[in-house]
C-alpha cells in the first residue's frame, strides 16, 4: 500500500472508497461502501496493448465517472492488480498479464489523479480480504482464498487481519507442490498446484492428452478450454472425466496441506474454474474432510466464492476501507 | 489456554512465570523472566508408565521447587505438552507420547496446585513462540518453526502474534505431502513430510534399506538411529549419504511450499535431528533459496533453533508471559 501520510484520519474511517481493478482483459471500477456494496460499477476492456499511460489515464477517467455515478464522496482509493508488485511502494514491477508494464508507479499516479490516500494490493490478496469482509468467509477468524484462473493465486486472513507476509505478496498458495518432478510451472519449479489446476493448465492437460491420441468428444474442439473439459466431464466423456478427477484430486491434496498448515475456518475457492460449481467443490471438500488432520478437518468449511465478477473491485475497496497499519 | 478469570491484570504483565514442559521421556520446569532467562531449571525422567496422577503430582512438586530455587514469585503458569490437546479448555486429549493419558484436565489441576492463571499449549506451538520471543527468530514479524523429532511438529508467529488456528493446534506443518502415495504417516495419509524426516522415520528408512540388502557401515548397528545415519553420512558412507540427501531434499521441498504460503522472514528448524547442524541446514536453505518464489526466497532466512533443550520451558513461559486474548 501507499498511504498519503497527511490523510490518516480520513483513511481510518472512510464513508466510501473507490475500488480499481486492473485485469489483463478487463478494467473494473466502482465505489465501495462499508457494507461492501458496489455503486456506479463500470467495466470495460483493458486494451493492454495501448500501454500503461493510456490505459491508466482511461482507468482514472472511469474512476471519476464511477464516483460521479455513485453520487457520494470517496475518502481513499484501493487498487487490485496482479503481481509481482511492491505494495508498500505502490509500484507494479512486471505483471505477466500486462506485458511491458515495468516499474509503473501506480500508487503515486493514483494519488495525484484523485488527491486521496491510495492502497495498491496484489489481486488475490485483495480478493481474500474482500471475501472475508463481504463474501463467503464473512465472520471467519481465519480463512484462506484460492483463485483458479489463468494462474492460481491466493491470500489469507489470519485472526481477522489480512496476511501480507515478509515479501508483501501475502502468500503464494498456488505453488504448493502436488507432483514432484511433474509439469513445469511458471515459477520455475515443477509439479506446483498451478501447473495442474489453473484454467490454462486444465486446458493444456486436455490438449496434451488429445494430441497423445485420447479418444474424446473434445477431439473436435479447438482450442480446448477448461470450461470445455468441465462440460464434457459433466456429459460423461471418460477422457474429460479423468482430467477432471485428476484436477479435483490434486486441488484437494494441496488444500489438505494448506488446511493442515493454516487451520482456517473457511477455504474459499474463486476464479473462472469454479464456474463448474458443485462438480469442482464437492469432491474437493470431501477429500479435504477425509485427509486433513482430524481437528483441522472438523474446523474447516470449503466453499465457493461469494463475490463473483466484482471481487476485484470489492477487494480493492476492502483494502482501502481497512488499510494496513 | 485456560485463564483464571479473576487474575487478568496479574496475567497481563507478570514479572516472572513458571514454565512446565511435559515430554514423553523428560519433564523440565523453570521460572522464565520477561527477558527469556530460565531460573531454577530442573529436569528429570517422565516415567510416564507411572500414569498421569503420579507424574503430574511430581511435575507440580518440581514446579514449586523451581520457584523456590529461583527465589522470585511467579504470576502465571505455562504448560507445553504434545497434542492432541484442547488448549482453550486446558485438557490433554490423547497425546501419543503419553499413552493412556486420556482427557486429563491439566489446566484445572495446575490452577488448583498453584492458585495462578494457567495456559496450556501444544509443544511445537509454544516452541515457535519461544523461538520468536527469545530465540533464533527474535524480532521477526512473521516466522515458522518446525521441530524434527520423534514426529515433525510446527508453529507460526504471524505479524508478531502466535498463530493458533481454528482447530487450536496452530498449524500442523509436518503434514505437507512430499511424496504422493508414499510412506504411510501417523496422520493416516501417505507421503507426509513427517513420514520421511522425523528422527523415527529417518531411522526407519535406513533400516528398510539395510533389510533390503543395502551395503553400509550401518550394517552392524542395531537399532539404527537418525544420529547414526547422520554420522555415517558425514563419514562418507554412500548408503547413508543417499538417505540423508533424500531427507534434506524432501525437507527443502516442503519448506519451499511453506515459505511460498506463509512468506516468513525466518524459518527456524529445531528438534533432535537438527543436531546434525550444517549438514542439515545448508542443503535445505540452499534448496529453499533456489526454489521458492523469488520475493519469498529473498525475504527469508532458514536457521537452526536458538533455545536448545530449554525450548519447552521457555516456550511454555513465553505463552504465559504473552497469553492469548
Amino acid at each position: 500500500m501507499t498511504a498519503d501520510p497527511g490523510s490518516g484520519p480520513a483513511a481510518a474511517a472512510p464513508s466510501a472508497v473507490l475500488g480499481l481493478d486492473i485485469g489483463g482483459t478487463k478494467l473494473a471500477v466502482g465505489v465501495v461502501t462499508p457494507d461492501g456494496a458496489v455503486h456506479g460499477l463500470i467495466t470495460e476492456p483493458t486494451r493492454r496493448w495501448e500501454g500503461p499511460e493510456i490505459v491508466i489515464r482511461r482507468l482514472f477517467e472511469l474512476g471519476h465517472r464511477a464516483v460521479a455515478a455513485a453520487g457520494r464522496p470517496v475518502a481513499a482509493v484501493g487498487i487490485s492488480c496482479g503481481g509481482p508488485l511492491d505494495a508498500a511502494a505502490g509500484v507494479l514491477i512486471a505483471p505477466p498479464h500486462l506485458p511491458g508494464w515495468l516499474d509503473v508507479p501506480l500508487g503515486r499516479m493514483t494519488r495525484s489523479a484523485f488527491g486521496l490516500p491510495t492502497y495498491l494490493e496484489n489481486d488475490a490478496t485483495a480478493a481474500a480480504l474482500g471475501e472475508h469482509r463481504f463474501g463467503a468467509a464473512r465472520g471467519a477468524r481465519t480463512m484462506i482464498y484460492l483463485t483458479l484462473s489463468t494462474g492460481v493465486g491466493g491470500g489469507a486472513v489470519i485472526d481477522g487481519r489480512l496476511h501480507r507476509g515478509a515479501a508483501g505478496n501475502g502468500g503464494e498458495l498456488g505453488h504448493v507442490m502436488v507432483r514432484p518432478g511433474g509439469r513445469p510451472c511458471t515459477c520455475g519449479r515443477r509439479g506446483c498446484l498451478e501447473a495442474y489446476v489453473s484454467g490454462t493448465n486444465i486446458a493444456a492437460r486436455a490438449t496434451d492428452g488429445l494430441r497423445g491420441g485420447a479418444i474424446s468428444s473434445l477431439d473436435d474442439v479447438d482450442p480446448v478450454t477448461a470450461a470445455d473439459v468441465a462440460a464434457a466431464a459433466a456429459a460423461g466423456d471418460p477422457f474429460a472425466r479423468a482430467i477432471w478427477t485428476e484436477t479435483t484430486d490434486l486441488l484437494g491434496q494441496a488444500l489438505t496441506d494448506l488446511v493442515n498448515a493454516f487451520e482456517p475456518e473457511v477455504v474459499v475457492l474463486g476464479g473462472g474454474v469454479t464456474r463448474a460449481g458443485a462438480m469442482l467443490l464437492d469432491p474437493v471438500a470431501e477429500l479435504v474432510t477425509r485427509e486433513a488432520m482430524p481437528p483441522a478437518a472438523k474446523a474447516v468449511r470449503v466453499v465457493l466464492a461469494g463475490l463473483g465478477d466484482v471481487v476485484g473491485v470489492v477487494g480493492a475497496g476492502a483494502v482501502a476501507l481497512d488499510p494496513p497499519v
